[in-house]
């Protein structure tokens, strides 16, 4: 509860941030207005957050703590725990899609915080990755850095969707966007597997042969 | 010749500050020291870089917008011509491969410059995304997004083992990297393709049947 607590005040603060930001311009807005409006001290505001620009992404730091949280639990497939990340943390957004949508607004104006909000979004990538290469030391790096990097990609594009052009998009939708990311780079590295490939359905059998038989050589 | 000539030029101080800030760490030298070494008066320094900051990936610049000139030109397959880009600038930083070297060892020391490199890096990736969507306006967004954020995280992933670990890559392992990057999400919008799955060795016939038809129905 302390922790939903936490949440929740934090949320409050992120809130009234983006509502003046919006409202009178990043520059124009002090820590004194944010913590007015707030309703907390100076100084609680500097408990909470080290500078005005973090405010801003506070709630990413929150959704970042819970999906370090359920990848340091027991998964039976490593791959599919990191889509269930990326879907939990959708689900955060969603609920608080309003502090999100205002961000993405305020975000776009000032070129210091678009740098941040890619800094920030690059963290779940390599949570992503690192959470990946420890549940499977024997994973093959690019296989790793490619999930990773399409995972993240997939939910930011998807996440900037619902916010910006306010389409519908649920945790279902999320989850199989994320079920098509390629795992595939894995694959060729085990003697186990069958390669695959993809062709135009009038492909001529014999060039379907040729470009299985190439595939299968390369590998 | 005066693009070559500028390359050289700018690739002159970007060598003489990565040296400085490496025996003198970063904080510690000033404009004024790396015109010093390079030979250039400090309002040279200023004519061709905003701050101190910008001089450390000064190469990016360079390397960002032969990629962007090498889009621009006319390809028969937009996917082959972003890995093309890719390996483009794989090779820039193999030419300068002290610089990028030391940059690596400056990099790591400082957090200012680590998140600006991953604002650096993220510029490859949004110009890959605006080439795929410009060059193929009916490609599904997701395939865009995924492949332009696998492909920069593929080339980043080897750009690093050659420079931290010493590893030998060549551009030729680096394109056949790339060539393995999944285009597959593009594949299930069109019906004129045939899905392929893949799946181990000792799958019995009929789960093979199964796997199969589930993935056909799902796209």
């Amino acid at each position: 509860m302390a922790g939903d607590d936490s949440t929740r005040f934090r949320l409050t603060v992120v809130g009234e941030a983006l509502r003046l930001f919006s409202e009178k311009g990043y520059e124009a807005t002090t820590v004194d207005d944010i913590a007015r409006a707030a309703g907390i001290s100076r100084r609680t505001f500097f408990r909470q957050f080290r500078a005005k620009e973090d405010v801003v992404f506070a709630d990413h730091e929150i959704l970042l703590a819970r999906a370090a949280d359920f990848l340091a639990g027991s998964h039976d497939d490593p791959w599919d725990a990191v889509c269930d990340a990326a879907v939990l943390v959708y689900d955060g957004f969603t609920q608080w899609r309003d502090v999100a949508r205002s961000r993405y607004d305020v975000v776009r104006e000032v070129a210091a915080l678009r740098d941040r909000e890619i800094v920030t979004i690059f963290r779940y990538e390599r949570l992503f990755a690192d959470y990946l290469r420890s549940a499977m030391p024997d994973a093959p790096d690019l296989a790793v850095v490619q999930f990773a990097a399409s995972v993240t990609a997939t939910h930011n594009f998807l996440l900037r969707r619902m916010l910006r052009d306010g389409v519908r998009i649920t945790s279902s939708d999320v989850r199989s966007a994320l079920a098509d990311v390629s795992r595939g780079a894995a694959e060729p590295e085990s003697d186990d597997d069958v390669i695959v490939a993809v062709f135009p359905r009038g492909t001529a059998p014999r060039r379907v042969a040729q470009l299985l038989q190439q595939k299968l050589e390369r590998s």
